[in-house]
């Protein structure tokens, strides 16, 4: 079987630049239909029986089974999503960001590493399993999104339509692969995210700015609030903010210190001199991975373009995502904002609710992290990081909470995949690598009783 | 010389709407060569001897003369400019920005009334002299600069090389005309400038904002520095900042007191309930004119388009304008605001300055001034404001300090022009009343002794 993918992946190289080459941005709308139509067919053409789901609004889920003839009783649930993030700023890109172009050993394009570098690995991998032994190891169930970088707005439809279907003894996650240094990392769960968009609108028109002294400026206000949320020391200062967090037990802090995190590499990689307030060691990883933070993903307002221009705006906005961890409640937090900004005399300021997901967790010494650690050191002989939860969000509490299904998130994934950022690429070496893991993980947990 | 007014502005309106069509963009070097070369053969087919004069970068001053012969003795000193603001944002304009549409006795284009419209104008008014007397009354001398909007960066390096040359004994500054109400405005100065720009660059990269614990964000710094700025009043926080402000003499304070100000139709115009801290009356036009501001025109950084994006930015920038008043230096305050962000722990952020203008003034008592005081309640038969200096700014201080010829500021704008914003526009009424006012003046003060 893992001869298939040593003989075949090249074939499967170039499904994964079709998909890439299908813009499938969800922020913009643009080309999710025909993405979901593209993964419908080829996981028609593997053997899967596919259906596209609709849902009341947004693009179809695509849900595809194979059933095991020897082994009917055993099943995994694997998610993943089509959409990617939007392609800007995509003059920082050196290949377009949909050529799917191949420079050394790497594929360069918006999304080929997160997500669709995995859904081709998964593709390979059944097709791997079909053609040695003309089955599967278990039964394969799959649903695949259109909607995940935009907060799986509809996802949970999806969800409640097909909660009996659902059943399985163990999830496989999106994404995963190697950490700097090639280290395989079994992650057992995500931060959770609420996302919100503020808008400050003090007047029906820009003004010229000599009026500055007796118009308000929306931007004056936009900071100002902007600058009640995080104290100085980054630290969130909503009221309420920390009341759920679920303390670190002993077993996660001493995942977290045997958690490798090449420092150096990061910071050369991103160039910045210094971690936030200087942190370094365990406390910067305790920090990547415990805290909840507060960023600022977006700011605008009045003119942005060269040169001088001497207007007072008339609108000034910022987009937040704020990502959480167990067990705090986003719907609770969204709630906390608003009072906040009320408190602080900014009650006229609008607040838009764009995504929210509680955080997700699974237990360390469950079947399927055991596996994925064990056939880790197998594949990659190294030893791998447990990571108790990813920075990352997703849907994945629907996983872990809603279904009851322990789930990892393992896959194809290197440390610098630029996933979000400009250059996004896949490296095609740890394709290979990182979907021979998973086939080991699916024929692992196949054969546990 | 009136009657040639009355019968041929249309030809002038015609002058207008190529001078308009003509795009001259400064703050993205857009058109201002061929703007130049326009002027300059409009000022040649009226009468005038033209130089175009380089300086050591960016466009040329175009200065013409007419010599009076039958009054050789004085002499008038004009002051326009030939380049606008950038149209952004594009989509707000009802035609487009470049077309000078005229609907309902407005032309519709950027800079058609900033300034475009009062050079026309004072083509139309030599050329009314020559016509109907076949001389002007006075010398006139006319520099016409191409980047007012941006700073008038190079403008310094004409007048040192004019200086012998640029003799007169009254001045005509770039703009003026009718307040709301069509009340005729007797423009008596100009607030000064400093435009910053700062940069805040913490990574060279934007990054995947699952790792906003432990990587630094532009954005909060860049929020955190701008809260330092302005305090909660609105009063700048900036040390030093009100250490130089001239205060305001009985005259002056009279002078504002009688000024009028349509308070609602201000409100109703710009669409907003109050004015900053509910200013109104007296307490409204004395902040108005006589505060220093410090405004926000612009703001930005991440991700800026539709949906989210969860980005973590590697820059964040914005621009400020402060508006100055006498006799606040630029240079000075630009450096308290160096100081200021390096105080407050900002060293690293970049502050670059863009331009710089002090105020200027002339005397309430000036013999120009008192002439257009007077021509106004001629022409309009309404009695005019006494503005002691204009909330906008540019490079009068050259006129009135550099050059020491007292100047004032009239012309043919009308209240809602919407300078500097979307579907700005030139009444062609207040062209024709206010090119009479203008000319009026010419020939009173030419016949001053």
């Amino acid at each position: 079987m893992l001869g298939y993918i040593d003989e075949n992946y090249e074939t499967y190289v170039k499904k994964l630049q079709e998909l890439a080459r299908q813009p499938s941005v969800s922020a913009q709308n643009l080309g999710l239909q025909e993405a979901a139509q593209l993964v419908k067919k080829m996981l028609e053409e593997t053997g899967f029986h596919v259906q596209l789901v609709s849902l009341s609004k947004g693009p179809p889920v695509v849900y595809g089974t194979v059933q095991s003839k020897k082994n009917p009783n055993r099943t995994i649930v694997i998610y993943n999503h089509y959409d990617v993030q939007p392609p800007e700023p995509v003059e920082l890109w050196k290949h377009p960001p949909f050529s799917a172009t191949i420079e050394d050993g790497k594929i360069y394009a918006r999304g080929v590493t997160d997500n669709k570098a995995n859904i081709a690995s998964r593709i390979m991998i059944v097709k791997a399993f079909l053609e040695t032994h003309g089955d599967v190891p278990c039964n394969i169930k799959w649903a695949i999104e259109g909607e995940e970088e935009i907060g799986s707005v509809h996802f949970p439809e999806f969800v409640r339509k097909y909660r009996d279907e659902l059943k399985g003894q163990a999830g496989i996650w999106e994404f995963g692969g190697l950490d700097i240094g090639d280290i395989p990392m079994v992650t057992l769960g995500l931060k959770g995210m609420l996302y919100v968009e503020f808008k400050v609108q003090t007047a029906t028109k820009d003004v010229h700015s000599a009026r500055a002294a007796i118009v308000p400026n929306p931007a004056w206000k936009l900071v100002k609030l902007l600058d009640t949320i995080v104290d100085d020391n980054g630290r969130i200062a909503v009221e309420g903010w920390y009341d759920d967090v679920r303390e670190l037990t002993r077993q996660d802090l001493e995942a977290i210190r045997e958690m490798p995190l090449d420092e150096e590499d990061i910071k050369k990689d991103l160039g910045i001199k210094h971690f936030l307030r200087g942190l370094s060691g365990y406390e910067l990883k305790k920090a990547y991975l415990g805290n909840p933070t507060a960023n600022i993903a977006g700011l605008w307002s009045g003119y942005t373009g060269p040169g001088h221009k001497t207007v007072l705006p008339a609108v000034a906005e910022a987009k937040m995502d704020f990502r959480l961890v167990p067990d705090q409640d986003p719907a609770k937090l969204a709630k906390n904002l608003r009072d906040h900004a009320n408190k602080h005399g900014f009650s006229d300021v609008e607040l838009k609710l764009q995504a929210e997901n509680p955080a997700a967790r699974t237990p360390v010494d469950s079947e399927i992290a055991k596996i994925s650690a064990r056939t880790a050191r197998e594949v990659f002989q190294k030893e791998p990081a447990i990571i108790i939860y990813s920075p990352a969000s997703g849907p994945m509490h629907y996983w872990t909470s809603v279904l009851g299904i322990p789930t990892v998130s393992i896959g194809v994934n290197h440390a610098h995949g630029s996933q979000h950022a400009p250059n996004e690429n896949q490296r095609i070496d740890v394709f290979v690598q990182g979907s021979k893991w998973v086939a080991r993980v699916i024929e692992e947990f196949a054969r546990a009783r």
